[in-house]
């Protein structure tokens, strides 16, 4: 026998090979996805594999105890040094002897499947543009000089099949001295281009590099910056921080950002400033975190809204405050990250700005569609991600519409009177007993109900100070079903409701939920204000899915996904009660957690992401909601809360709606609801 | 007749078009050379041709007085205001109505001859890297939207059929401000890179821009930064100037300043720093003197020895100082100009740098291929450019090889007792009486001898302080042919020699030139040390020019091409009495002046020779002269000054050189001549 049978799982590729063929070779030849760092020299340990014996019935083979060639001197080696699961082999050093089946273990894939975090767990393909390559460069011979640099190119277009490189002045500074102290073994972080163009060398270490290797996704919101630290060798998101956006004092939404811009000269350009040095500190503080060093981090994928994709690359907004609505660029960008301020990165890093989609249809919404892939749903999908702005997305493998809506910060716990943003002490769930009016609620940092005896120990520390974005959905809808609101959204009085907490202020009534005000804490309310700012959102959030829902001739969607604030704190039940999205089957609504942090996640780790959403984002049919007039219409008739039992036949198990009225002229509480379901 | 003859000159491409087709449309469909920045909207005027009427025997055509259609309003409108040279029209607006010869005036021409300053007068042919364009940018449209950058994309690939472009964030960020303020008629400067990849915007001006288009030359020398400002529309040097290079306080030759570097840390970084600021304020001044802004200067082309190559990258140059001399990297580079801290120039302004052939033949080298083009030479050419290093060259279409020699920085009149740079009151030429021993001088801004009554008062201002580097090599070259050195290079003395001017100087002896002493000014000699300084560099220099000779195996050259210094100032007649260059006949050594600048402006106004010299460099065959044990052989036997009789029949009829010997030993005068024979 001077050839064997290979079989490799769980792809179950396989091939015959000459004896003495090394695990590795077979692997390569046969496509197998079997990692290496070191390109078979038996240092980086990147190719451990198991080999099985025995009887596979499976695949028709017997593997004899004699099927791989000798442990050797470099696994005991590495063995010793690093240790080595029982029963692994290095791919490089084993060779093949006899007919044999070799598992390649998870991570010794260089596309393994990682799970995402949000509900829905779907899986990316490792395939990050940055890569580390091991290689050993010619030394100089001054009878055939070449520079250092092209004798790398060489050795990387020899050993790895990687055309062309560039660098920059950084790399090229320190390359002569590492490739001597590396004695001309060296690694290289490599930056692919998923357009043409050459690798780009982002750093270089002597010898085979065995620190760190991250990149950040980035989702840079109107009001907060968010960002992951990921591991770019494994997928996984080793620490995720955010921070509110320092913009913020310009102005809490877009639009009056975009006035700031306008009104004060130069106030663009201090807004750019801002907040790239709130996003560097962002990454400086993650990376102090998670113990690692700004060397280490190699990339940033970044998505936001068009506001702050102009104001991050420091262009002038103005333009996107009045029609129509002009970007600069809409394309995406791959630029240095040392060009956007962002220096606690490597000095090479690279930065990626997903598509922008439109006008007020930013990066963010583009990666909203990366995330949760509309373009290949066989069913019609409405996908919203609220923020200050919502993006609305919808359509099936057909065709996908998008528009942006601008909900304002009400969501986000902004403009409302007991308003806070997501942080300790902050309400974000919240109960109102149909009986007796009542209400329960937990805040962010403690884990128990206000009503249980353990909670005013356990909430000592951060006190009860507000009401962050769902917390006061949570209230608006509550209050609803608890027949404290009416269907125009007015408060009843301590004598409709029946309740002392349905308390006078102003010419309007409030509904009190906490008052700590005897001990100098503060006095929780839900004004009319609050609920008036929570129905101006969602029938903006409404109009904006109710108008793509006419454009592609539709009156019910098939399945609805929430995304951003919603999927991560918002009830979908909640969500449906206050009408801020269409009808649909409430076991047809879930929730996507942060997709557009998701998208950037994809885009970081997934190279062919890029090219794949920048194709799909000119696909996508674009609505403009600012300049069409049935989104007035649709907004002002989405301004009601809607009467569940009518609506929502499968909320009646939860809750029926009182069929109330507060308003002296009587209730105009469903006629919004029926003149929509004319629409 | 539906159609007609059209015949351009000088081109002499012909081809029949239908009645009404514009002239500019005619030339463009033949491919004729007719440039045009609006794209044939009558407001660039690029486009003027001359129309020829009348008989045409040559051509065969007989042009009516109508074969044109008539003068328009847009031509008028043009002439009125611009001014139009009579029987000129505008190529977009004259309509062919019959057979027509129209001839192509050279300022029509997109890719116009310029005639190289040099000696050798050879023309570059026109086609810069930077280019205008005037395009008309398509509104935005919010029902279909697309960022502004990527309509002006649109219109570039629809007007000008430029494939891709990109544009780094400086122009983004202007881009939407001058789109609206242009009302979508914008001009851009584009910028092609010679090897694949995108056009990139370089800047954008609202309508037709009309200012400058400059690009720089610059020739990075050890001891000088020389730059010629060229527009890069008629590639016309319009100044040129040249600084000190303000490293020189770190070491005059090159190995100080590597050595510099090695024994300061962060040395290479100080060197970087300053001659990137010396650079900057050339550049400024030339922009200043030229009445332009830093923003019309678009482009730079670099050349330089490996050493600045790497200083000026802020690459540390510690391995250009020992052997194997490998350079950190050898390709050609673009960057921007802003990388290199060249802030006199467009935000976005470019820097090319041509490629080294070695760790010791550097880009200023592979300049002077690009201007003197030995790979392209019938017969066997020898190419000299001496700065403080000497770079030869040697070949000839079938193979061309490359050398460096350590000459020093004796030929730029440094090392040298009465030495200066090349400034106003420098000994420049000098003769000396063969019968009085007597000497009569130039200096540098007086065109009268020193022996011209008018002299004393026409160098009162500048007074005569001290000798240059050409002026060095022709008072060594004149004292051996007035017998007052010999062979071996000693000075006679007073008896030996027969003047006064032979002074004892310690135990040798020194020729006084000029001695001002008594009023307080100097008093100028050539010393025995200096003729000793002279005899090294000489030797280097005619070392390696004679080890390239042993490679290709030759024993003479057909040409000889003296570049640099040389060409600038030294006399062929002088540089062979010395011995410095190998034999040819006098009539085949041409001057070629500053090769390198030259090569450097090549470079800067025709895109293909950038592509070209990069593939010459890599054919180029580099010997390193440093560890090559037959460089010092030829080196030590190059050390006598030439017995001019013997080797150079030719110079008998200008001088007949001395067989004279100061050495009691007697004459080794010509024996290094005879040795150097047999090599």
């Amino acid at each position: 026998m001077s050839d064997a049978l290979v079989i490799f799982t769980p792809s179950g590729k396989r091939g015959r090979f000459p004896l003495g063929t090394p695990v590795l070779t077979a692997a390569r030849q046969l496509g197998v996805d079997l990692d290496s760092v070191c390109g078979g020299r038996g240092i980086c340990s990147k190719c451990q594999i198991t080999p099985g014996y025995g009887e596979f019935s499976k695949h028709g083979v017997t593997v004899a105890p004699n099927a791989l060639s000798e442990w050797n001197a470099v696994e005991q080696r590495y063995k010793d040094k690093r240790g080595l699961i029982e029963g692994r082999r290095l791919g490089c050093q084993a060779q093949v002897m006899g007919d044999v089946v070799i598992d390649v273990p998870a991570e010794s894939q260089v596309h393994r499947q990682v799970v995402r975090k949000a509900a829905t767990a779907r899986a990316i393909s490792m395939d990050p543009a940055t890569r580390l390559y091991f290689v050993e460069v010619e030394e100089p011979d001054m009878h055939e000089p070449s520079g250092d640099f092209e004798r790398l190119a060489k050795a990387l277009r020899t050993e790895w099949e990687i055309p062309e490189i560039t660098a920059g002045l950084e790399v090229l500074r320190k390359l002569q001295p590492v490739l001597r102290q590396g004695k001309w073994r060296v690694t290289v972080a490599l930056n692919k281009d998923h357009r043409a163009g050459p690798h780009r060398v982002l750093d270089i270490w002597p010898g085979l590099y065995e620190g760190g290797l991250y990149g950040l996704a980035v989702d840079l919101g109107s009001t907060t910056i968010a960002a992951h630290l990921c591991d770019l060798r494994t997928g996984d998101v080793v620490l995720s921080s955010g921070i509110m956006n320092p913009q913020i004092r310009f102005g809490e939404d877009l639009m009056s950002r975009v006035s700031y811009a306008m009104m004060n000269p130069g106030g663009d350009v201090e807004m750019t400033r801002t907040v790239r040095e709130g996003m560097d500190a962002l990454i400086a503080d993650l990376a102090r975190e998670a113990q690692i060093t700004a060397r280490e981090i190699m990339e940033a994928v970044i998505v936001c809204n068009p506001v702050m994709h102009h104001l991050f690359l420091g262009i002038d907004p103005v333009e996107l405050g009045q029609a129509p609505f002009a970007l600069a660029t809409s394309d995406a960008l791959t630029l240095d990250a040392r060009e956007l301020g962002l220096n606690a990165m490597n000095a090479a890093a690279r930065a990626y700005l997903l598509p922008c989609i439109a006008g007020h249809v930013g990066a963010d919404a583009a990666a909203v569609a990366l995330s949760e892939s509309p373009e290949t749903s066989d069913d019609l999908v409405l996908v919203v991600d609220v923020g200050t702005n919502a993006e609305i997305l919808l359509g099936d493998k057909r065709r996908v519409l998008a528009c942006s809506s601008p909900t304002g910060p009400a969501f986000e716990g902004a403009q409302i009177s007991s308003g806070q943003r997501a942080a300790p002490g902050a309400i974000e769930r919240i109960e109102i007993d149909a009986v007796t009016k009542e209400p329960r609620f937990r805040v962010i940092g403690c884990d128990l109900w206000s009503d249980d005896p353990a909670f005013a120990e356990a909430t000592a520390q951060t006190g009860i100070t507000g009401i962050c974005g769902s917390g006061i959905i949570e209230a608006v809808a509550e209050m609803r079903m608890a027949g404290l609101v009416d269907g125009s959204g007015l408060i009843g009085s301590e004598a409709q409701t029946g309740t002392w907490r349905c308390q006078p202020e102003g010419r309007t009534h409030a509904y009190l939920i906490h008052d700590a005000s005897a001990t100098g804490g503060p006095r929780i309310t839900v004004t009319q204000g609050d609920i008036r700012a929570i129905q101006l959102a969602k029938s903006a959030l409404y109009a904006g899915a109710r108008l793509l829902m006419d454009e592609i001739g539709t009156d019910s969607v098939d399945r609805v996904v929430l995304a951003g604030a919603f999927g991560a704190h918002i009830s979908p039940k909640h969500a449906m009660v206050l009408g801020m999205i269409p009808d649909a089957h409430l076991d047809k609504v879930t929730s996507a957690g942060n997709a557009a942090g998701t998208g950037a996640r994809i885009a970081l780790c997934n190279l062919a992401a890029r090219a794949g959403i920048e194709a799909t984002v000119k696909r996508i049919h674009k609505v403009e909601t600012a300049i069409e007039p049935r989104f007035q219409e649709h907004f002002v008739n989405a301004n009601a809360l809607p009467h569940a039992v009518d609506t929502f036949p499968e909320l009646a198990k939860i809750v029926t709606l009182p069929e109330l009225s507060f308003n002296s002229g009587g209730g105009d509480g469903d006629g919004g609801r029926r003149k929509r379901r004319r629409g």
